[in-house]
């Protein structure tokens, strides 16, 4: 069972090692600075991925972990680091965020991101954003220059303009992936039922999760995590995720950790993971492994929500637990643990 | 010291009970149902408040505490009574929230609510809604009717309209006084500074705070919160506060407490201030009384952040900390004890 679960978070260790495996062991991989990223978890099926596909996957996934763990071994903060990976992949189409995010019911991409600073507390957060190219360097202005922690929709877009952030045509964010996607998530609410919030509640997971993280800790200690969304699938009245809300998407704090979700948001916001994994880790003096685990491998399975995280402790531990089929992940600390992968064990 | 932190946090206690209180004794007020509102928290100025101003105010809090603790009496649930409760609110121009919501920069009014109960953890939130007149109910609609919790802006105007909530014109927000308030934070905004964000920083507290909010412990022991706002005078961009934020302005677990919060929300989303007590008190094993005048009194103090919030727990016990010059606040419980108040110790 140890060995499953050390697998399952993505540590890489040799078989010899996992007799002897405990919390403590785990421990001993600290270091100095680390980063860990994901780009979504969900029904991503082992069986229908091509090797070409999980091959272009793993490939964006370390061309993001290394520019950010690039930044840390240069001593840049932990903000630019996650910053700088989140937009490696929110410019990719592969996933569900900037430029591949899925599209709304009416056809639109309406997009979310956070980003919160571990040493300040100081976060900034955006909802339902449709013209700006990256989402999470909107957060980081909100946070940085803005007296608000939170803004939405068109204010959120006006504010983009006033502090010079690029724009775009929503159009920008189209993909035929991902409107072949809506086309068939629109096809099954018809067949479904009438009741759009029943029909909506039967789609297939696929259609409910995508994100992209990182959390970081850079060589002053500081943590910070972001998290940036196109959202759900055919998503209608302005739905907001737990992307953009501090606290269940994304957390950080120096004293604890730094978190970032992905999965069926609304179980995300009502169990607020990210602030509880940070929580029950200093209020219970629990490791890092151990707090993430209870969170999504029991608390959200008995309740019925799939997804994972990633999370990052001052210490530089990493655990990227995951209760869905899989997660695009990675990880590289500078004690020279690295990981890729998107299945349990892989 | 422990008089001043009993009778702040709104207890009706005897003076000579004080000198042998503890923690344990707070628990002795343990009721088999109970209800405690507020009405928002902020620069309430006690010298320039009239007598006449003030029985408004509490006429009006024990109007709302006495229906909500009817219903509970009946054996209505903690989510039905703090609903009535806070419409009763919602329909007052006394308070930032419904009738009396404050104006944004631009003159109209953008209400954030947010419910959640603590049984099923199920969570419903609003925000940016413009022509709902119960922001409240909208939030319950969202709950109990929507596959989500959070929808904003137009989308969730939309979604009220299909499941037949009461329409009302943005001008139905329309009060003399909060237009006065916008006119003066506006004149306040430009003499200040060219950069808005820096002026609106600069605002004095009384346009930045008040919402109104209700928590419950029904004869089931099922609790329930929930928060409702106008948000904060002459806010631009879409800003989002606590307010309809999931773990920071409303959350509920009868493992451990029903909390609503009210203050400078950006403080209260960073420091997850809802979720916090309640995971302070589940995971430190700490009363409810003690877990929020830490987060209230200590670490939003440190942080700068004003305002205060109401919490139950699953026995019934009551704290109603703030750390502003007043919040207005009432709570009854089927103990016998009762308290209508403004100020501290008042």
């Amino acid at each position: 069972m140890m060995k499953n679960k050390l697998l399952k978070h993505g540590l890489l260790v040799s078989l010899s090692m996992l007799a002897s495996l405990n919390f403590t062991a785990v421990q001993a991989f600290e270091s100095s600075f680390a980063i860990a990223i994901h780009g979504g978890a969900g029904a991503i099926s082992k069986s229908k991925m091509t090797p070409e596909q999980r091959q272009a996957y793993e490939a964006k996934l370390k061309e993001a972990i290394d520019v950010g763990y690039q930044l840390l071994s240069q001593g840049k903060s932990s903000q630019k680091a996650i910053i700088a990976a989140i937009q490696i992949m929110e410019a990719s189409p592969l996933f569900n965020a900037g430029k591949g995010a899925v599209y709304t019911f009416e056809g639109e991409h309406e997009l979310d991101a956070s980003i919160m600073n571990g040493e300040t507390l100081n976060a900034g957060a955006v909802s339902g954003v449709k013209t700006v190219q990256s989402p999470i360097a909107l957060a980081e202005k909100v946070m940085e220059e803005s007296v608000h922690v939170m803004l939405s929709g068109e204010g959120a877009e006006n504010f983009a303009k006033k502090v010079g952030l690029k724009e775009v045509e929503n159009s920008y964010f189209n993909t035929e992936r991902r409107y072949k996607s809506l086309l068939r998530a629109k096809k099954k609410l018809i067949e479904k039922d009438k009741d759009f919030q029943a029909a909506h509640q039967s789609l297939p997971l696929e259609y409910k999760v995508g994100t992209v993280g990182a959390v970081a800790l850079d060589k002053d200690g500081n943590l910070a995590a972001g998290t940036s969304t196109g959202g759900m699938t055919a998503k209608r009245f302005g739905r907001i995720g737990d992307a953009p809300i501090i606290g269940a998407g994304t957390y950080a704090n120096n004293e604890s950790c730094a978190v970032s979700a992905t999965g069926h948001g609304e179980y995300f916001i009502r169990y607020h993971v990210a602030a509880d994994i940070c929580a029950r880790m200093q209020y219970q003096n629990i490791p890092l492994e151990k707090a993430a685990d209870v969170v999504i491998n029991k608390i959200l399975v008995e309740a019925g929500g799939s997804g994972g995280v990633i999370a990052i402790d001052a210490k530089g531990n990493i655990a990227m637990p995951f209760n869905s089929e899989g997660m695009y992940r990675a990880s590289k600390s500078s004690n020279g643990q690295s990981f890729i992968g998107i299945f349990h064990n892989e």
